[in-house]
């Protein structure tokens, strides 16, 4: 893992950016010497780590005592795309103009990043926690397919939060049966391109016996900021 | 209103016992002289305001700096029964014994008590804002039929927190579409008495612009004490 930047905000959080291989990532670390606990947080469906809603919520995760951590999925953010994956793009901006079914499109296209980003965030993980000022234990923040993943194959992710306002692939549907860690769920009401009942069903099939849903009423990017201080407290119960 | 008792408990709160005419209430303040905003708090289908889990719940909101009222509705607590009362719970734990669909019993029972209790918690929200400790604006907490109507009917009511957990009349499942302020649903999603479907339907009827829905693991009785703390801050939010 190498830094290739550092950045002390005027919040007193660090943003240092580094990459791992061929890795781009963002660590943003509390003021504090002491070892914080980790927070892994990615957007759905591989939105960029530099999205400004990201990155709000990391800063404000790093104020409360939290190292925070995002890395670009392959083809995503600043990484190079493949040829297929410029189609598949291409073929759901089409689609989507065509106001045709999306849900074979998203499979397609969803199921395989999420496929490539789970051994990549492993391997992020391995590094960030050698580092000397991130501890254990860890939280998973934000995209729900990969955390659902990466909860289901890592043992260090302590608790989850998710974001229900992306496609889950069926096979991270069936993954969900396997999940145990505490969870917070968020939905959005009113999120037209992501079927409410699907989010329901999902909560409904997880196998934590701490799980919580916070639904709000609006579209898909309408989430008051009073979840992200939610989140920090759920956090808080599990990770600190 | 007169009091009739009172006892500053450990934590500083002032817990005062008073009657209204025929209606025997608690206010739980908090240490500080000033004006506290009110918090009205009522147990689903008419359970008694000495409920341990209603006076721990008032006490705690009453700690973090709010007057807290309960009231017993007629015919509930240490209030006199009549006989159409006492045929009406009959009938009810009959049915429940017998495995019997119970949505008309509970209409015919829970409609009449929810018309009856609304006049007096509004006769009781008079007295209390005359006091010298209390101020608005005013905020409802717990009994959802109950919270309903009073929201409807009650413009002092400035944000409302609803338990899903009881039956909801006919007449407040209609009254819901009226319903315009912050509001915070509690549901306990596993409560095998309260089908979860009906609880999702209300939700989504209600015509607040702020509305969030909080649903946990668990049966009737397992709502986890951090959701108490995240009723607070709800109420923080609108009421300070």
């Amino acid at each position: 893992m190498q830094f290739t930047s550092e950045q002390r905000l005027d919040d007193g959080v660090l943003a240092r950016e580094f990459t791992l291989g061929e890795i781009p990532g963002t660590l943003w670390t509390p003021e504090s010497a002491a070892p914080a606990p980790l927070i892994l947080m990615a957007h759905n469906n591989g939105l960029p780590k530099a999205e400004p809603r990201l990155v709000a919520r990391a800063r404000f995760t790093a104020r409360c005592g939290y190292a925070v951590a995002a890395i670009d999925a392959a083809g995503c953010g600043g990484r190079p795309r493949s040829a297929a994956d410029e189609r598949a793009r291409a073929e759901l901006r089409r689609a989507m103009r065509a106001g045709e079914p999306l849900d074979g499109i998203f499979e397609s296209f969803i199921g395989p990043l999420v496929e490539k980003a789970v051994p990549e965030w492993r391997t992020t993980l391995d590094a960030l926690l050698s580092l000397p000022g991130v501890g254990g234990p860890v939280g998973y923040s934000g995209w729900m397919a990969l955390g659902i993943r990466l909860a289901a194959v890592e043992p260090r992710i302590a608790a989850a939060g998710f974001f229900a306002g992306g496609y889950v692939p069926r096979a991270q549907c069936e993954e969900a049966r396997q999940i145990t860690v505490p969870l917070l769920m968020l939905l959005q009401w009113d999120d037209e391109g992501n079927p409410r009942q699907r989010a329901l069903d999902l909560f409904d099939a997880f196998d934590s016996r701490e799980k919580t849903l916070h639904a709000n009423t609006g579209g898909h990017t309408g989430t008051p900021w009073f979840e992200v201080e939610d989140a920090n407290r759920f956090f808080g119960r599990h990770l600190k």
